[in-house]
């Protein structure tokens, strides 16, 4: 084969908000493939808050070793198959699976699922339909413990975890509350999403608009923002509330802890006084749920009660730019980025 | 009735650690009682560390609404009952109710308890066998969910609540590190309540010794001290651990948040990486478990499983400074004060 490998990789660890100049495209060879494995060839890449956590040294944990430099951007593709030595895969089929930033990657067909051609655009495969879906499916159906009339505040509520958790509360008959980066983006979160409420986190009286917008108290926050929209959440959670901690976009590009005063102890008395329970979210456990997530999630988008929006950029010399824009909150929807045509538009 | 009631006040709120003139003993008037009330006598008033959160106007909250200036301050007392208009009661009988730090109260028998003469000395139904004992028997039986051979830290380890979590986490055949406040108490938590290790809080390696005793990490931190402690504690949570934050006493004579940086960060991003459960404990959520909880923690008192240790602190005079020595670590098992002759001694 004689085509390019285009690899989005790291030039440098970026140091705070990552710029143009951390990343830098190389061309690398087409990866030959080992019996049971698949070459792929990527149409879209994903790009999510938790990557920022790959990609710096002082943030590494077992569970997401830090990205060498030079190598592609860890992250889950959508991707069609170019030669197979699996059994279960053939050239032409489109799926899913944990390619990174670059066109061509080499994985065991074990890693790979087969995706549904009509059930969405393929780019919702990793939005909505994917990893980040399943995260909120996940934090919705096993931890949030959400009832129908009770309140739950998503933050980054457009997003590829956000769209999610909403709706599925939204169907689950609870009052939800988004938090977006902008009026438009909040407007659509109310009008095509149907948040009963979303506020713009940038309005200079955001706290209070939260008190405002949950006046009986917030019974679930699916946090995934941190920093200041958690607290203005945190200070309004009802007795025996849940904070599902799933993402902290605002603290990612920290490689040092805020100033202070030190708010860990309010925080440590509210969880005493109000009998708050806090839950780390990971979607790696919660595989076993995927079968389910993807029948349940695809028949609400099926029969029109579920929507999904991606933010789509256009080449992978701009995810570096795509990723940055994400973190400070320039995208609209869940972004993502295509490399190569879209064999379903 | 022609007797005084002596009753220990606050004179003005304490600013920081409270000072003895902060406290007064004042007389007030014996209590008439009404149709279906008890008057009794206090022959033990409680000292534990949530009393210092109720003479906090700055900490005021709904369940614990701040102690007037001029009142009694607020907490479970052993009584003997004196006069009776309740068909339940007569003189002469043993009782545990929240009269409050005066020699007389007028309480309502619904909010009395019979004592068991036989089980413990008095003193032991205001520590292991009163509210201390069933607020860690509810964090230990419903939000701990420890398992035999995980490790359990229980700070204040000798304190009304920790000395009971650590013996039921004991009997329960998890390993069970104590953190005090000396050398010696340290030594009678392993050689007399069973800790498998206890940490002297003051060592000036203390959080190395916490990491070292924890070798596979902690399971379970039932957290009574906050700050320094917690941080020790947290630093080694195993993914899926849970922090049953019961007491914050390192907390508690703060008006204002600590200096930075803050740490807050730090702690969410811990809960979303090792996916650490935060739960808030409080004994009034769990009252319908005090038969179960006065007979199973009863027996093991009863078959010498199970060992209770009272400090106590003579007169009602004393009170004020007793409070300041526990806040102070000053104390050597859980405090209380005795302010008349004991029946049963």
């Amino acid at each position: 084969m004689n085509a390019i490998n285009r690899q989005m990789t790291l030039r440098r660890y970026p140091d705070g908000m990552p710029r143009a100049e951390d990343f830098q495209v190389i061309e690398g060879a087409v990866p030959d493939i080992g019996e049971g494995e698949v070459l792929a060839r990527a149409i879209y890449l994903t790009v999510d808050p938790y990557i920022r956590v790959h990609i710096s040294p002082s943030m590494s944990v077992g569970y997401a070793p830090t990205t060498p430099l030079g190598a592609p951007i860890p992250g889950e593709a959508v991707l069609e198959v170019v030669r197979s030595r699996h059994p279960e895969f053939r050239e032409g089929d489109l799926v899913a699976g944990f390619g990174g930033w670059q066109d061509y990657c080499a994985l065991k067909g074990e890693g790979l699922r087969k995706l549904d051609r009509g059930l969405a655009p393929l780019s919702a495969h990793l939005g909505s339909l994917g990893m980040p879906g399943l995260t909120a499916y996940a934090g919705m159906t096993k931890l949030a413990e959400a009832e129908a009339g009770q309140t739950v505040l998503v933050s980054a509520a457009l997003g590829g975890v956000g769209a999610v958790a909403g709706q599925l509360a939204r169907i689950k008959g609870c009052r939800v509350v988004g938090v977006s980066s902008s009026a438009a983006k909040c407007r659509w979160a109310v009008e095509e999403l149907g948040y009963d409420a979303c506020l713009d986190r940038t309005a200079p009286d955001f706290r209070d608009q939260v008190a405002a917008a949950c006046p009986d108290g917030i019974d679930v926050d699916f946090e995934n923002a941190g920093g200041e929209v958690f607290w203005a959440a945190f200070a309004n959670m009802k007795a025996y509330g849940r904070v599902i901690v799933c993402g902290l976009i605002s603290d990612y590009n920290a490689d040092a802890p805020p100033p202070g005063p030190d708010q860990s102890p309010n925080l440590l008395r509210t969880i005493a006084l109000k009998r708050v329970v806090m839950k780390g979210l990971m979607v790696a456990d919660f595989w076993d749920l995927r079968p389910r997530f993807l029948q349940e999630v695809g028949g609400m988008i099926r029969d029109g009660r579920f929507k999904s929006r991606e933010f789509i950029v256009e080449g992978i010399e701009n995810a570096g730019l795509a990723m940055i824009d994400m973190l400070e909150g320039r995208n609209f929807g869940k972004t993502v980025v295509r490399v190569a045509e879209d064999p379903l538009l």
